[in-house]
């Protein structure tokens, strides 16, 4: 059976003041009228049966993910003591699921990514089903076929071509130079790693076992105390000390049965308020708004506002503007590396509480 | 005895969002740690005895000045009914103010200036007041040497030297196009009007009863229901039927005995956010932040934050933010009268409730 892992331990402030280090990027509604989390619950919902969804995000915002997805049992919001990259925390579900389902597909999908259309989504999902269906053993990633030479992103070279329209993945790429992505892009032969897996759990651990096993021997002890009273107390326990790094990393690129599915939906990574114009379509001026706004001579500027506070902009060309209860923001688009220089400020200046 | 009335009976929104037609300019800490009103309290203290400052304001905004001002008894708070310009308010007050000190010399001052030093200010109200113990019928002007060709004042050109540094008003000139306020700039003849007057108050009376006998009737009405319990009921009656007139209209411009005395003191209008800068001293990178504000490649930037809600910029040049806890406005500097388009568009989209 099919179950649905969110990778919801994100915690990044590029969103901020509206994203926070206590509540961060897929908490928001940055691509419609939803959270990214629940957009992103929302688009696997018709592969699985219910009860079959599960979340794993930090301590400190299970209470999000709670309010956010309130369809969710409490039992399946699983809680990382302390992130640590995306091997552990996938090796962990693996096990809690694998206890409930032995036979259990996971697919592991970011909380905090735009995908559209949903169904194309929903397509790609089941045929990598069915090529894991005639192999076990397969490990499927989605990939995003480029569509410009982007130097922020791991690529997926793509190898021999497999049955079910999924290829072989003949290498993983580090974040490249500008001519080397270009390269990627013009070849057609590399993709963006989107994050997004599909593999029997089983098959997980066991790579796991042979490719990392620092992790999997802390599962193994793990693994008799799923559902007892000394729980917590054991994850706290040895969560903490598996080693911080990423399933791609861990497992990925050492096994030999990895398979790349060609995604076909439209996908961003929402890695910066840039992103919003894109999600969000801008009106004839360029402007994008959230909330309440009177702009006047504004042009190319996004706007969010929060309740009944109104945002004026007057004369204001490629800006951003983002009101919360607890900061503005001000900032000239078009340098996504400045608002890190901004955050590093306020901290400087001791108001960390704001961050 | 110098009685001094403030008259703070002004409305306008030039300070939005932080002015509102319920909080106008003068209750604003625009031009120091102060507001404008307290500042012009504190400017003429000094020179009055206890019990001799007074305050006309609108009905609405009396709680404002009681709670600025709390050394002033509230009976020398005079609520205006409605609006009505500055004659009939001038009227009311030399009325009230002769009812307890016959010989009462008043001391008139707009509440929402910006004016410097002190010193200065008390020196040429000194001076006004020994011209008038010479001659109690004369009205006095403190009159505002131009140091550029502004066009959005009225100009007083002064005649005869007198004793005591006055000089005889010669005549009274509206706002001026460009080129005869250069003509004004030039002759040094000119000066603006400041709206600072030093008259004896029955001296106003009695000319009010020459040039303007529609007010004076209706303050005749008046004057045997001071103190009275109906007192209220029958401003309310006969003070929205009088002339919404000036009073240099009404009595100033028809006068023969009105004098000018050149004012020692820098003096600003404090017109809009533009005036802020001047006022305020801005920092290394023309930035004038007040409340809490982290900028980073910001400049030539007006900042105003309320309360602990941390504004913060970034790549911002030449800008205005200013956050209330009901609105934000973000604007590009250099365009006053924008602000006055924003505003209608504002109430256009039915938001007047932010005004």
């Amino acid at each position: 059976m099919l179950h649905a892992v969110i990778m919801a331990g994100g915690s990044g402030t590029r969103f901020w003041p509206e994203s926070r280090r206590a509540f961060p990027k897929q908490f928001l509604r940055l691509a419609g009228e939803q959270t990214l989390l629940q957009q992103t619950w929302q688009r696997f919902a018709p592969l699985i049966e219910d009860g079959s969804g599960w979340v794993i995000t930090g301590e400190k915002h299970r209470p999000h993910v709670a309010d956010q997805l309130p369809e969710l049992p409490a039992d399946q919001i699983v809680a990382e003591p302390i992130g640590r990259n995306t091997a552990p925390a996938i090796g962990l579900m693996a096990l809690l699921i694998a206890e409930r389902d032995p036979g259990a597909i996971l697919l592991v999908v970011p909380a905090d990514h735009a995908i559209s259309p949903d169904a194309a989504f929903q397509c790609a999902v089941r045929d990598a089903m069915k090529v894991i269906a005639a192999d076990p053993e397969r490990f499927i990633l989605l990939g995003i076929k480029p569509d410009r030479p982007a130097t922020g992103y791991g690529y997926i070279e793509r190898g021999t071509k497999l049955d079910g329209g999924a290829f072989q993945v003949s290498a993983f790429k580090e974040k490249p130079d500008q001519a080397t992505a270009q390269k990627y892009l013009d070849s057609g032969k590399y993709y963006w790693n989107s994050g997004i897996f599909i593999w029997r759990a089983d098959a997980i651990l066991k790579a796991l076992q042979r490719y990392a096993p620092e992790i999997h021997t802390k599962l193994d002890k793990l693994r008799s105390h799923i559902g007892k009273p000394d729980w917590t107390e054991l994850l706290a326990r040895e969560f903490p000390s598996m080693p911080a790094i990423s399933i791609d990393y861990a497992v990925l690129e050492k096994a030999e049965r990895v398979a790349v599915i060609e995604a076909p939906f439209t996908w961003d990574d929402v890695g910066s308020w840039e992103a919003v114009q894109r999600l969000r379509g801008a009106d004839e001026s360029g402007n994008v708004a959230v909330g309440l706004h009177v702009g006047v001579n504004t042009k190319n500027t996004i706007v969010r506002g929060t309740g009944d506070h109104l945002v004026a902009t007057l004369g204001l060309e490629d800006c951003v503007v983002v009101h919360t209860p607890h900061a503005t923001l001000v900032a000239k688009r078009g340098d996504d590396e400045a608002l890190r220089k901004l955050l590093a400020e306020i901290e400087k200046q001791g108001l960390e509480k704001y961050l």
